[in-house]
């Protein structure tokens, strides 16, 4: 072992690791494959990264001290990001980040399209040359090639090789286009077999499918927590840290490639696929996301007048952005709506043909940025609403993101309180879809009013084992979900009234902008026809209950469908054709981004959303 | 020092080098920045690597018992290919390449041309973004620019720098495009200042020059000797280097472009010029030296059929190639005509104007090849001779190239023989102009008759000091060029019937490649307009001469011209207009090649063009 190199075990997987001295544990757990939730950024400030250390007493920060109680404590439970390892430690893990693939893609939306790939495989056999006709090589290809421009283009370590190639294979081969460009040239007939990637690139989660580029059967979806999330749980933490860090940028765009890299990887060894037989990448990010991927700096989308670099599809070659596919393959970004509304829901708007629709459709993408589209074929208008980091489970007291542990269903019966814990493991805290279904039945059980408050109880208004579950307080009540003896972390897992604030800042947020695009649009709330929810959230999502609190209007029921990850579909469906491709250069020349903090009427309509109400 | 390591000092320079163990001399040298000569690709053939080792003794190699005399042994002489340092060692250098650039651009050919750049640079000053118009960066600049086409595109790393260039800069700034491709963005108005570089890469020397790309005006020429030289002074042996030796295409490409690196600092040092202020590139070599600066192998060239991988002109960026200029410069080589006419014949014509000349022009490109082009605005007809290496020096007894110590005129007086030496200097041999020299004089007296044969003189025949000079051997007989006191290297410099034999193998294949070309265009030799002699070797050949043993048809003498280093020229030309770019497409298109060795009428032409006598 090298000196100033020590050793850090994590528990209960026994994963060992050295890394140097004074290595953060956040760091020294993404090296050993374990990724440690936190959302603050690192700054000790959400308390979401907790470990325990095993065998050796450590002095506890400051943050630790507020954030930690002193039982924890005594326990020797840590936040990892304050940690800083000295010595050789023994770690146990305590909430690991795992990401389910299951609900990646809903097949709903797997509409019917004409696959017209842009990448082209052509068998040709070239004239064996000789010495009367003195064609050169390329001559020589160009004039075997029944292409309607001859104007081909060939790279550079393309032209290194054609001599030899040709000569070594009987002068014929495997020509692979892209455009007029000569990308690759393959031994035999391989015509048969071309794949592509598409990505759903989330603040979150990334999201790679496997596609046979002929068929556009998926052949395998793999995904990853955006590696990004150390460095901040939402977009503008990463905008602060690519900013304000020296080499931020840089590191934020390699780590995310390097992700990327990895679930290629993966779907290659899955599929029996050499990630030399993949041609194109497609890749639906938020507009942030979408910068970060090219390594182009996001601080101008954070700030006034918030402009981005580019909104149309950008492509490069995977080999200047690192991708290990085939090198000069294109790599291209969906295109971007505005600062606030990316590639990832011009994917959305792909996959549910928004745009070809002859009834009026409201899409809605809920995260710490709610996206939302409202139109049909006539129209289409969009807007971000900044709905906090309530619906990822932050800023809630007890609050997590939609992982094994989380609470995300919630119901009261008679005599006692129902939960669904994600992994189906004891419950560590609750995420934003168990929350709307707490409140939502709090609301029905009277615990709480319209305006939110959690009210004391009178005599007789509650039955008496849920009247037991309300701490009254000095000022503000709190309502106990989990009993201690049912939580793995020995603790209560309580919803306070500065919780349920958060929620209605974030609901109200979401409901507001729905309410003003209608506005816009010239209809009545209860005049959309359809609502399309997307995203992991909305595949948690108990609808009834979103549409209580009024979250998401009150049409019938029937007509709210989840669509699950839209993007990714989006993604795949950009990656398959050019036609598409065009089509999204319309929907994003001709929908109408609204910026509701311009909008002098926000105020008043975000206010009047803030009650737990059903929206018509 | 590092164990393995020894130490070698060149003198007379006392240029000291640490290299490890089993070195060969001439890559010791090459590090020092000695270049030695050697054309034989350092198999001991050549004999022209001669070095001195002083105090140590080291065994001789069996080449260097055949190529070194006892006498040149007892001093210590070797052949610094055969020595692979394996001690300290003291190294005399006998004989260092040495290039002068005096001769290498002639203004004769500076013929008028309009100026039409590829490359644009422009002022743009765009609108500074606002809340309300929500144009991103790339939508802002490209309403912006008043060009004929909005399809612009922006590469990577310049899309990367583009939102905070903006911001810094107001808003305005120089964009430099390529086509539709921003290249570069510079601060400020730097619309005046645009550079460029065009290349002769010949077989032996490099020449570049710096060019100022809005008037033409030259700024600075600077050459250095092919570096490639080491692994051989022929294309030939350069192609059986890079096929035969592992990496060896990789090697000679690079080491061909460090020293086009090493040129473009110097241009750069001298003029001033930054070398990211350079946006184009262009570069005139022969066929194979074109393939080898790309990294393509020239292997199929130098077999039957004979066929290059590319003829038309290649562009590829400067990043792509390693060359240190601005990275997204586009690096262009002239078209090549066929596997044994390249692009620096192209650029011949094109700083000729052959090809809208009313008039019969003969050029030739005398080296290892000969090269002929015939022709007028109507017809253009072109051959490569294959002259072996006697032009050069090659083959010769005591032949060299022509740098300093080489005799490169010669002249029999009444009672004496003149000669002139490059450098001013004691002679060490003798270059191909000399040879054509002492030739034709050799024949004026009357010393050989027209077939070369050197007589064995009668009684009265010729002056007592001439016959003196005539070595009279039981086959052959040799000549007496330099007495031994005349000569640096303490021995006679002679010229044997075997060196007459090989000047003569050499004229004859340029000889009858004219006869065959004005056999194939419908006219009599005598029926050509103007001759012009390209490259070093006319600079100094005199034309009388070259006439009177019949190398170049017998015109009138005033319309022989030299024009020095017309690829130079040609490659400046098409540097800086588009115009002659697709000339120069034209020229390979059109131009009609004649492959002399398919030609049945050969072996009987050149049988008679073998003779020593004027060509009509």
């Amino acid at each position: 072992m090298i000196e100033d190199e020590i050793l850090i075990i994590f528990q209960p997987k026994n994963k060992s690791i050295k890394v140097p001295k004074g290595t953060n544990l956040i760091d020294a757990a993404d090296k050993a494959g374990i990724i440690i939730p936190n959302i603050c950024g690192r700054s000790g400030k959400c308390g979401k990264c907790k470990i325990k250390i095993l065998q050796e007493k450590i002095p506890y920060t400051l943050q630790e001290e507020v954030l930690l109680t002193p039982e924890e404590r005594s326990y020797g439970i840590h936040l990892a990001c304050q940690v800083n390892a000295m010595t050789n430690l023994l770690v146990e893990i305590l909430t690991e980040e795992k990401v389910t693939t299951t609900k990646f893609l809903t097949y709903d939306l797997a509409n019917e399209f004409e696959i017209d790939n842009h990448i082209r495989k052509v068998f040709i056999r070239l004239k064996k040359p000789d010495i009367k006709e003195q064609l050169d090589d390329i001559e020589n290809l160009k004039s075997s090639i029944s292409l309607p421009t001859r104007q081909i283009s060939i790279p550079l370590p393309v032209l290194q090789n054609l001599s030899s190639f040709l000569r070594k294979n009987d002068f014929g081969g495997t020509f692979v286009f892209s455009d007029n460009s000569i990308i690759n040239i393959e031994s035999g007939d391989t015509t048969n077999r071309l794949f592509g990637l598409a990505f759903d690139l989330g603040t979150t989660t990334i999201v790679g499918s496997l596609v046979n580029m002929f068929t556009g059967e998926i052949l395998g979806i793999s995904a990853r927590t955006n590696p990004q999330t150390k460095q901040g749980a939402d977009v503008i933490s990463r905008v602060k840290y690519a900013t304000s860090e020296p080499g931020g940028l840089t590191k934020l765009q390699a780590i995310v490639i390097e992700s990327i890299n990895e679930i290629i990887e993966e779907l290659c060894n899955q599929a029996e696929v050499n990630f030399r037989e993949i041609y194109e990448l497609s890749l639906a990010g938020n507009t942030i996301m979408n910068h970060l991927f090219l390594g182009v700096t996001p601080k101008y989308i954070a700030e006034s007048p918030y402009i981005p670099a580019f909104r149309k599809s950008q492509q490069f070659t995977a080999e200047e952005l690192g991708i290990t596919i085939q090198p000069r393959s294109p790599v291209s970004t969906l295109p971007n709506i505005s600062g606030y509304v990316g590639g990832d829901i011009t994917g959305f708007i792909l996959a549910s043909d928004f745009h070809k629709s002859d009834k009026i459709i409201l899409g809605i993408d809920i995260g710490t940025n709610g996206e939302i589209v409202l139109g049909s074929k006539d129209r289409l208008l969009c807007c971000s609403a900044a709905a906090g980091p309530a619906f990822e489970g932050g800023h809630i007291t007890n609050g997590m993101r939609a992982m094994e542990g989380a609470i995300d269903k919630f119901n009261i019966g008679d005599d006692q309180a129902f939960f669904h814990v994600i992994g189906e493991t004891d419950p560590r805290g609750i995420c934003g879809t168990g929350l709307i279904d707490v409140v939502a039945e709090l609301l029905r059980v009277g615990v709480i009013n319209i305006t939110g408050k959690i009210e004391t109880p009178g005599a007789d208004s509650l039955p008496s084992w849920l009247q037991k579950r309300i701490i009254v307080g000095e000022k503000n009540n709190s309502f106990i979900l989990v009993q201690e003896n049912e939580s793995n972390l020995q603790k209560q897992i309580i919803l306070s009234q500065r919780d349920i604030r958060e929620l209605q800042l974030g609901k109200g947020a979401i409901a507001a902008g729905i309410a003003i695009l209608c506005k816009e649009l010239g209809i009545a709330i209860n005049e959309i026809d359809q609502i399309l929810i997307a995203g992991a959230f909305g595949s948690y999502l108990n609808k009834y209950n979103a549409q209580t609190i009024g979250l998401i209007p009150a049409i019938p029921a029937e007509r709210v469908k989840y669509v699950g990850n839209a993007a990714s579909l989006g993604a795949k469906k950009f990656l398959l054709s050019q036609k598409i491709r065009e089509e999204a250069d319309q929907i994003i020349n001709n929908a109408d981004y609204i910026e509701l903090s311009s909008r002098p009427d926000f105020q008043e309509i975000f206010a009047e959303k803030m009650l737990f109400e059903p929206s018509h």
